[in-house]
């Protein structure tokens, strides 16, 4: 069940905002989700997607704000006041305005922070400003609701109802002391079944799980998967409750992490997207295309090395593209395995037991693969005897070298504390490309003496 | 913060079972997470695995079963009897009772139904079973809080705390009919704050979303990223509420999904893990392999046809891996590009403006690449001025080509309703070699006229 948008709403929005009735615009909208209004803003022009912002009380606006496309909020940032835009920002959790900021240029971010009317809400905003934007602090929130260790049941429910009332999602209740340490957790089912006398100090769960403020985003995310989270308190170098993550936010940082992966080992080494700019898709794209391009001088010189073999063996030279193709392929199924397990910390079992489990896969598949070149070799590629048994050998050689240097390289690059998602796509392609095409002709020229 | 396993820690455990000392195996298992008791029979042999199953509760072997790897787990449940293995599902959620069953073989698994005891569970876990595995009723769950919207405010909260026993996260409170059709739910927070005599239907957000129990995974955690949300109700084709999802089950969704186009770019069928056995591994890589090696057949003979080349302009052919690499490169970083829009729901804008863009974006990273080719082989690789020409228009020619097949091949196919994950990896790689060499050549055949 999902809001659909239609041509004719599109339209009518259109019409409405041409003819100015602001009136209709805002009875139309107003009962439609955020997401879904972004969704209709993206369709619209800018001027239009403005007009509609204005129209708009700052409270759906700001949602809205959110879930925008990148480029559209910026445009539509740059055509409000630092005032308007501190407005939308007193409407935000913390963690999302201070995000919204970090957008913004040096000059009007000053300004923005000047205009924010809630003192505190701006304090907790400038003060999630200072963490990096992959740690937990970078992430976290500051809206949770926390009890002294000291009140009783009664005190808490009352504490909480009115700190309840700026939080969409209660959790967990913490329990902190007096100079702000956390102490444990307090469960809302709890608070429902306690008499209100008791001292929250007897009631409180003193275990619980929570995560240092420097903490890495994706260690987070590995710990709330982990152990089933659905919020964890961020604490500072003293203890002190800091701020709250909650699952939403780590679905963010699985997915692009998960992206991420997926597009190094496409040979794309920033994050974009279809819809971004020329430029920014170069930046993305040229920097594994030269390093291809730099291997390949590397695979012609190769090749130039046995020019010899040409004027009598020059069909060797067709199946340079067949066994790089395999050696590079071959290169790209170990590496994304061996990352995949590194990322879901699923690895085990010592190196050496990994080297036999590679070398048997690889020497299986690469025996079958080379019957079947054999078969076709000479059914179908019309090649002489020699020649078939030169490509057949040498391709099962390559699969093996190939699935080794795919399995050890991102091994041996985690173990340097370096991303080993660098070591797939063009990376493994071209150097897989080198090694195979080397291996090929140096076993064609011992059996042919050229 | 979290529970490291220590060498010492598994010494201990190992020295604890060989004296059957099981109540000190108790005392310092209950301690522990049962997330890191799994991790801890990990590094166990089978039988002391089962050993420690059988010593501690039911209550947390249970949660200790779900978090195991796959082929521990089959191996655990295989030496227990159905009326052990239906103990442990007596503690589970319906949802991963449920998954656990259909792991096991037919006949263990009626036996196991019959062993449970409690019949409302059992009833609520075969219901689940008919469900598709990637559907809104394969991943969802039977407990959640209902209450009928007769009731008033106090009725209800009695009710609820009932219900919510046997619940770890209540989130939202649903509200049903008489006929149990979904009409609306009622917040935590709203009831702790209204007056007891209310009655429900006065209270009551009428506004929601749910998804019908026939929808995809992926479309429900689509709505739930999208809506923000935390759980969703499904209902069945009348509207009645049979299940809920919760964001932890998404979370699960998301990750698999990812993984699976990050492994189908990688040339890797099906879901595998680099500790899966050889035959697993096998069965998942060999296919694009023998796909790639066939495509390798073709290069052979689209390089056969241009043999009359090789006497004169012998060189021309230690081009070839460099130009196919090339074009397998573009072609991996288009589709995968395409294919992130396409799963992330980005794409925006007509085909014909993206043919536009992707020409320009081709020709901007063509040019500056050919450039470098072009002075690299007059510097580097020592060719013949013809030739370096020959090599750099081609380069270009083929990065434009490969750039437009990696982008459109996976729009096509996700237009025929077809994975358009599949077009990444191997099948765009072996096609854009066979292009790549037959325009290369083909130029280098009008330029040089052999």
């Amino acid at each position: 069940m999902e809001f659909k948008i239609s041509k004719e709403l599109i339209q009518e929005v259109k019409e409405l905002i041409e003819v100015k009735n602001d009136h209709k615009l805002e009875v139309i909208l107003n009962d439609i989700h955020h997401a879904d209004i972004a969704e209709i803003l993206d369709e619209l022009d800018f001027d239009d997607a403005t007009y509609i912002f204005k129209v708009l009380d700052s409270d759906k606006t700001a949602e809205i704000l959110l879930e925008l496309e990148d480029d559209l909020r910026e445009n539509i940032l740059s055509r409000l006041s630092p005032k308007e835009i501190a407005e939308e920002l007193d409407e935000l959790e913390t963690n999302d305005a201070a995000d919204i900021i970090a957008e913004l240029s040096q000059e009007i971010k000053a300004e923005v922070i000047s205009e924010l009317q809630d003192v505190e809400h701006a304090k907790d905003i400038v003060d999630l400003l200072r963490y990096k934007e992959d740690t937990a602090g970078g992430i976290m929130h500051k809206e949770l609701v926390k009890v002294n260790e000291n009140w009783n049941v009664l005190t808490c429910v009352k504490e909480m109802r009115i700190q309840a009332e700026n939080i969409s999602r209660v959790h967990s209740i913490y329990v902190v002391d007096d100079e702000d340490r956390l102490k444990g957790r307090l469960s809302l089912k709890d608070l429902l079944t306690t008499s209100t006398k008791t001292a929250i100090s007897d009631v409180y769960i003193r275990k619980l799980n929570y995560v240092n403020v420097d903490a890495e985003d994706v260690e987070v995310a590995r710990i709330m998967q982990k152990y089933d989270l659905e919020a964890i308190p961020v604490v500072d170098e003293l203890g002190r409750l800091v701020g709250r993550i909650t699952i939403d936010d780590i679905v963010d940082v699985i997915k692009d992490e998960a992206d991420q992966d997926y597009q190094l080992a496409a040979g794309i080494s920033q994050d974009v997207e279809a819809d971004d700019s020329i430029m920014e898709l170069t930046k993305a794209r040229l920097p594994w295309l030269v390093l291809a391009l730099l291997g390949g001088f590397i695979t012609v010189r190769v090749l130039g090395l046995f020019e010899g073999a040409m004027l009598e063996h020059g069909n060797l030279f067709f199946f340079t593209p067949l066994i790089a193709a395999m050696a590079g392929n071959v290169g790209v199924q170990s590496s994304a395995i061996i990352v995949q397990g590194l990322a879901n910390d699923t690895l085990s079992g010592s190196l050496f037991n990994r080297l036999i489990k590679e070398v048997s896969l690889s020497l299986l598949n690469g025996i079958i693969l080379a019957s079947i070149l054999f078969v076709g070799s000479h059914f179908f590629l019309d090649v002489e005897m020699v020649i078939g048994l030169i490509v057949t050998i040498a391709l099962v050689s390559v699969i093996v070298i190939a699935s080794l240097i795919g399995t050890f390289i991102p091994l041996l690059l985690d173990k340097f504390g370096i991303d080993p998602a660098l070591a797939t796509g063009p990376f493994i392609t071209t150097s897989n490309d080198i090694c195979g095409i080397l291996i090929y002709f140096s076993i064609a020229k011992m059996i042919l003496g050229f």
